[in-house]
């Protein structure tokens, strides 16, 4: 039990996509830097999406360039399809990831096709992106519930998971989208999709909704999970229910991890300092009860910094 | 593990004291009467504490009065003294909670003794208290850590905790009362007093100050806890992280139990309307993730019910 647990830090992807004000490009690589400037490895850079659809991620190429010098760091970015995926290989994109939905309603709603036409279109973005030497996480949302279906079975997510693994995935991380789940049901769905995909190709990405993110992922922390995704601050919200939070903050989970004596090297302190940072830009307080806790000592010298970028 | 678990609402008591403007008798008693309504048996009435120490639970007295019709449901009220016991039962109490601290530097600050002398001093509340029929619950602070010296031995827990039970608590609540614990250290320090406590006459009481509450709920289920004190709305702040949360609330707590198949019956729509209630009252929004993605319906109503009070 005691191996170190991994960070996907996904609050400049999936939090500022969330967020209603699009920050400049930057603004994005300033959080980007001050994330691996805190000890985190893997950081998610933004998005390949249309920009018309999804402002908050224009320019993702812009961020990733400005980032690329940094070897020391994974910065992922998410794809659609082709398109993004060549955008992103022009960039200079090291890893990828693809994202499909366990509830063929959400997929609809999402990307305008069923669960099994979304596995299909998956196809040759997989093969485009071997041929490129790049590689490809796989997000698959609704694991636990579905806005618009409600129920999901865990043998959906257990296929489609399987799927996506067998597709060459390194890892697929089931989403909690809408944040309903609870530790027991989160711990039954990931150990049937583990029947399927092993363990350690498992991540888990719980959105806090109804507070219930942390005592998830420690339930399938318990069942052998080693990734998790955080965003920092809790950026994201949640476009269902409007006030209410998104992704699970970063530093709640880190402090959890440190507990747990499996947390990796990832300076709390600095990170609290981040939140505070990107929150303030933001026009709010972090979505993170460590961080409401902790206000850093420099939060003074911090806004003073801020009113003057 | 489908034994059904208990809540004690604290929020009236534990919550409402650490919330800065004090409410008049009728709306505490108002608030007791709609927790009553949503199906909660168990829900501290106050504390029979010096008003000019805690002006919050001024007149517990009438508020105990109030609800004495209402045989239903057990309204306990903290004593810290015989002085205490005695005004609790005139205003006819049926039920008591005596309060002490696993650590002697929050003792000196809290109560003005250590903790070998706050034993003491509680022997004769515990005798009075038999003879005049009364149960007692035992409320243990600073289990899993302690704002002014730091780091808290499991042993002292059990010590402590032991002597409680000895003296005749029927129940013995620990309570991580800085909110500092985390799911694992949780877990071991239950089952460490539960060498000495039976786990069946022990209570969980957790501050979420950093997040960290329902996952150290879980945890302890996990261990046996069938018992959990909980506040409405995450009512009560912590006097020592200005913004940051206080107990657990109730609303997380229940649907993590739901989710889980052991929840009590208690009505989490109603729930949910009275923290919502409560909480515009005190002029602040729910820190109850449930309360904030799930805001009533009738909550125009409410407030136009709130403004005519």
């Amino acid at each position: 039990m005691t191996e170190t647990v991994r960070i996907v830090e996904v609050g400049p992807r999936d939090g500022l996509q969330n967020e209603t004000a699009p920050l400049p490009v930057e603004a994005r690589v300033e959080l980007i830097r001050r994330l691996a400037g805190t000890g985190l490895e893997c950081i998610e850079a933004g998005s390949f999406v249309s920009p018309k659809k999804v402002p908050q991620m224009a320019d993702t190429g812009a961020v990733l360039k400005a980032l690329m010098p940094d070897k020391t760091r994974r910065f992922p970015v998410l794809v659609p399809n082709l398109r993004g995926l060549e955008d992103a290989l022009a960039a200079g994109a090291q890893e990828i990831a693809v994202f499909l939905a366990a509830s063929d309603a959400f997929s609809q709603h999402n990307i305008n096709c069923d669960m099994a036409e979304s596995l299909k279109r998956t196809e040759p973005v997989m093969r485009e992106a071997e041929a490129a030497g790049v590689k490809v996480r796989g997000y698959l949302s609704c694991v636990l519930g579905c806005p618009y279906q409600g129920e999901v079975p865990a043998s959906a997510v257990r296929r489609m998971a399987g799927a996506l693994h067998e597709m060459g995935c390194y890892e697929v991380s089931l989403g909690d989208t809408i944040g309903v789940g609870t530790p027991g049901k989160a711990k039954a769905m990931f150990e049937a999709v583990a029947a399927e995909v092993p363990m350690a190709q498992l991540a888990a990405h719980f959105h806090d909704t109804c507070g219930q993110a942390l005592a998830n992922l420690y339930a399938v922390w318990q069942s052998g999970i080693r990734v998790m995704d955080a965003s920092v601050g809790g950026l994201g919200g949640c476009p269902y229910a409007p006030g209410a939070s998104g992704n699970v903050a970063t530093e709640d989970v880190l402090y959890m991890l440190d507990g747990l004596g499996v947390a990796p090297p990832v300076d709390l302190k600095k990170l609290v300092e981040t939140s505070w940072w990107i929150c303030k830009r933001l026009g709010r307080e972090p979505r993170s009860h460590v961080a409401a806790a902790k206000p850093p000592a420099d939060l003074r010298r911090l806004e003073r910094g801020i009113s003057a970028d």
